[in-house]
């Protein structure tokens, strides 16, 4: 009973511009989510994430189960309501985060237990549970729960992850979501073309109303990163959204487009910011960098975001110097602004027929 | 040629409700000052603070001269520029500073000698200095330097650096300052009443635009603080602004406002905001306390301020537990809104001949 809504307006070769219809208003595709793991994009004011042009962020349901709990945003009214946030939202399922972030204890076919990062208190998780915290959560595209490997990996190990997940993926359609939420499936398979094949068209099958490519860019080379990504596209229902956890770098973003990606997430333009390493057009800054204590040019000029309309290089880095929190906002301000403006040009050279273009301009500003 | 004008519209025995009109706007008085110090009101844009009613601000020569320093805030285009704040700003000498914060090696007629807070380097500062410092960043009042006492503090030292105040004060004088800048002298002489009348009586032949108390609440008791501060002001002329420094605590204002002051600033709202202490008329909340976990309420029922309109304590508690410096913000919002809030119920006491009704409900809620 998902209501999400997916219209594709414009082609070149594998890449695509389209509408993505939620509950919470209508987004334009490929889009760019904000992370905002524990319920705040860090050091902004939802209404601040809001004027950069965010229609959609990101929640972590491993986070929020564990802090407030589920429970407690539910009685909030949800997680829109809870933080504020007038857009969109996705939240991930918990998966990466359980082999990342917690103290994995096992991973069976019925759940994985692990050992909360924050208190250490051992916690069972299953893939119906993941479903049902997201589900208390309200956000409108849930996901299914992963059982993602390392880097590298073994055929065999990364076998029996994707076939775990295919599991996983059976198990949680079965369990009540909200009717204005949507759950995705998620392709895993590492490096493996057979795999992440097999793991697509069993997903395709189950008829997910969106579907997320996980398990790249954690270690292997760009190129293979690439070629699983392009590969692994071929095999997903063309009509519906595609979206490539965790990424990321400018021209993974383009690379992922040209792919036939339409969502993406990554900390990288607000984890960056609070380091004080802004993106521009012209290339990356350090603003902590002594060179722009005189220097009173906005961050990027041409720039139309609220940082770059009324406070310069110099004002930004005198709040690093002096250890001021306002350094974060104004540049992480910047910087998902950029990575909105970032988007708008790819998508309009999908329409152009510019990517190839526009992938050129941006990997030689941004080197991978 | 200052170009300071200050009203008085109504009086109620010795407080006094009036306008006090600067280059950067019209400031209602009694007002409360919200801390800047190093050219930003901690974790929130100057438009946050705006929207709470601020009209002035504080900011501190002291940390600004040692960084960014004046030259660089002067070649921005002054500290509105710099910091993008409009309306009003006051700048503190550096006097306080110099006793707390930095290393004294020695203070003289001539000059401050101290080390550095920041790097240990060794600066001299004399009353000349200050004025160039604040008369470069261009705030629209800006104070003369002086000499405070610890405590306690013997009547020979504290009539010594009580006429230092005065020998500073004059020199400060002479220095050229900008034509919208207004220099406020600042009286001094610890709780010897005979110490502060002469400091009052000579500050006002000077004929300075404003007049501030400094040197209270430093340690003395209450009675001797509130014993001064009303001895004080009846020695300093009646039509000028009078400024009581760094303080305070909710009853302190609306005593300091019952012994004729028009100005304060302090740190309370934003420190104690950032942790977790938020101010209400129904009394003062821990919002990290467990107990709001699950409570869904605004921090203060019926307060207009910004976080109060769209989030709950069980947020703001979420985001003090997840260590998200979105928690400063919003409660720094809320504190400084309570202090003006504080502020507006003060100048209507005043108006309704009803202070010391205000005063009794202030001191319930808040002990002193």
């Amino acid at each position: 009973m998902s209501q999400l809504e997916f219209r594709i307006l414009h082609r070149s070769g594998n890449a695509r511009v389209g509408k993505l219809k939620t509950a919470h208003g209508e987004i334009s595709t490929p889009v760019f989510m904000p992370v905002g793991t524990q319920a705040t994009v860090k050091a902004l004011l939802p209404e601040d994430v809001w004027d950069t042009g965010s229609q959609i962020i990101l929640c972590n349901a491993y986070h929020l189960f564990l802090r407030p709990g589920p429970d407690i945003v539910k009685a909030a009214g949800g997680l829109h309501q809870f933080m504020n946030w007038p857009g969109a939202i996705l939240t991930d399922s918990g998966g990466f985060q359980i082999m990342s972030l917690a103290h994995l204890v096992s991973i069976t076919d019925q759940e994985a237990v692990f050992r909360s990062h924050i208190d250490g208190s051992l916690v069972r998780f299953s893939p119906e549970d993941s479903i049902r915290v997201q589900a208390a959560l309200g956000a409108d595209i849930i996901m299914c729960l992963d059982h993602l490997t390392g880097w590298p990996v073994s055929r065999g190990d990364a076998r029996e992850a994707m076939e775990r997940t295919l599991l996983w993926a059976r198990r949680a359609k079965k369990v009540e979501i909200g009717t204005h939420q949507s759950l995705f499936g998620i392709v895993q398979g590492s490096v493996y073309p057979e795999l992440r094949r097999h793991c697509a068209l069993e997903l395709g099958a189950m008829d997910f109303p969106g579907y997320a490519v996980g398990g790249l860019s954690v270690g292997e080379s760009k190129q293979q990163f690439y070629d699983i990504l392009h590969y692994t596209c071929e095999f997903l229902p063309a009509s519906k959204p595609r979206y490539l956890m965790g990424v990321g770098h400018p021209v993974d973003l383009i690379e992922g487009v040209m792919a036939g990606i339409d969502m993406f997430d990554c900390v990288l333009p607000t984890r960056n910011a609070r380091h004080g390493r802004a993106f521009t057009f012209a290339g990356p800054l350090n603003l902590k960098n002594s060179k722009f204590a005189t220097d009173f040019a906005p961050i990027e000029e041409g720039c139309d975001c609220r940082t770059c309309n009324s406070f310069s290089r110099a004002y930004v880095r005198h709040l690093f110097s002096a250890k001021e929190s306002l350094a974060w906002t104004l540049v992480s301000i910047h910087n998902i602004r950029f990575f909105h403006r970032l988007m708008e040009r790819t998508r309009q050279a999908v329409v152009d027929g510019s990517l190839a273009n526009l992938r050129q301009q941006i990997q030689m500003l941004y080197p991978i």
